[in-house]
């Protein structure tokens, strides 16, 4: 019995919807997983809020992601003034059958450090459905206040956030006129800074992320279809012969791109080291044998005191990746 | 306001008791998960069945702690021969109040090949929780039938296997009769083959894993403690001063571990290869542009017809890591 082309399109077809249904079914799951866990986060705070170097020291542990991410010079910043670290998923509540579980705000707050004047950084990612059949994460590039001669991206984030508004300013056009649009001085500034630049990017330039070209409306059109069970059309994506500049326009949009791998290290924030960091923090203890715990205190000289009572200490366990027992 | 020692120590406990409440979320996610899945996959294998090559692409594409395992030498038996792959949590279904959803069975099927007689090997992995405050995979080795000069483990594997039956056969003790037990034969024989053998160790050598040390019994006890919301004393791990002959036991063991890393790439089979299989399958066709996809066809010789419509592929997707959102 021989396969008929009939079949193989009817595969694929299947192959397609199936797919759709996986993501439904992970979209229920995050979902779930967040109504059962979120209490647990609210005791979790209130208990880390008595270790100061908590979060710094989950981050010196933090899966390859993100470590990966921290450069030398970052870590005297990050790691030495990180104060408190959450992960919020803000659309999951605002409509409990439609809320995207996926989208995140991460908010860091830094001690008083000699780099910024930023007591507080936050950076939402809203995760979309493009019509193209584009999955992932939107962002927006978030300014940071750099005290002068300490900007570790090296004007990088600045234009980044720059270029951007740039683009917003300017009204969106369909079709052929789209690719026609010149680069604004902001983003050529950004192109040449980009081209420049030597040496690995800061963590920090993670605050630039932009990610996929996907508006809210886009999003919500294609979630509608999604919902109704409809086909979704991949409307801007056949290839033409002989027409592929949209691929051109795709790349130099891409370049601008301070922080390709935004999306990678987000994921790896929300997904890894935010559900894990008790472990990570387990972990950290470990490799320090509890010496340089600090606990938090209103009277800084007495605590010296508190040292020789780090040994109690949970038993070591095994660090076993993410939530869901993946390890990174 | 100064920390006091006992502060101190309540924090700890609360971070231990709040460690292990996650741990009891996360279970409930996965099995969750499972049930919310379970259809999917069955209709998922149906689909698959029909493309012959489809496990060969997406172990091609596979997650970086399970391609760091394959070396070159392993490709044409792993990748050329892999007819179905499956994952089955064994142990969920069995109770499903206390059914431990982590527990999993790999079943691996294989073409006729030149490198050994199995027509399908089977692994499993037992999730289990240690009095000492361990949790981890606990497994058995596998042997493979190898073909003559085909033993890609290079006698590791069955070696391996065969220390494993002794130590079985060997009545347990506790305490202190434990460690003084001396390697019987065949695991001196592993220990030397181990120490002599060359190179990079393949992937079939991962058929070998034991990983830790917890019986059956052993789990039951922590587990019912832990449904009962007792305290999990870490009995055994205690370090006394002067006494540290438990640890050069341990090392021992380890030393006997034919792939130390094997629980890593069960996790990363289990949650990352088999519930993304269709994401890394598009990857790899997007990698080859489709051109050798093989539809299963009884008649063989008439397969060279449907090369032409290999065109009808679902469209590009970003393919975002392990089912919940995680980047690999």
């Amino acid at each position: 019995m021989a396969v008929t082309a009939e079949e193989v399109m009817a595969t694929y077809e299947d192959l397609a919807k199936l797919e759709a249904q996986f993501d439904d079914v992970e979209t229920e799951t995050i979902r779930y997983q967040h109504k059962i866990t979120k209490p647990l986060y609210a005791k979790r705070a209130e208990v880390v809020a008595k270790i100061s170097s908590f979060w710094s020291l989950v981050f010196e542990q933090a899966p390859m992601e993100i470590d990966e991410s921290i450069q030398p010079t970052d870590s005297a910043l990050l790691l030495g003034s990180i104060h408190n670290f959450s992960v919020e998923r803000f659309e999951i509540d605002s409509d409990i059958e439609n809320g995207e579980p996926r989208s995140v705000l991460f908010r860091f707050e830094f001690n008083e450090n000699e780099y910024f004047e930023d007591k507080v950084i936050e950076k939402k990612f809203w995760w979309r459905y493009g019509k193209d059949g584009t999955i992932g994460y939107v962002s927006e590039p978030v300014n940071i206040k750099w005290k002068d001669g300490k900007d570790l991206t090296n004007g990088l984030l600045a234009l980044a956030r720059a270029a951007w508004e740039e683009d917003q300013a300017v009204p969106k056009k369909d079709g052929k006129d789209k690719k026609e649009k010149a680069l604004g001085p902001a983003a050529s500034a950004l192109k040449k800074k980009m081209e420049e630049h030597e040496g690995a990017v800061s963590f920090f330039a993670w605050f630039g992320f932009v990610g996929e070209k996907i508006s809210a409306e886009e999003n919500a059109e294609v979630v509608a279809k999604k919902k109704a069970g409809e086909e979704i059309e991949a409307e801007d994506t056949e290839m033409q012969d002989g027409d592929d500049e949209d691929w051109e326009d795709e790349d130099d949009l891409e370049d601008l791109e301070i922080f390709p791998n935004g999306d990678d290290v987000a994921m790896a924030l929300a997904d890894d080291l935010w559900p894990n960091a008790l472990k990570y923090f387990t972990a950290a203890q470990d490799d320090d044998l509890g010496s340089d715990i600090e606990f938090e205190s209103g009277d800084e000289d007495e605590e010296d005191e508190e040292e020789g009572s780090s040994a109690q200490k949970p038993s070591k366990k095994k660090h076993k990746g993410c939530a869901h027992g993946c390890e990174h």
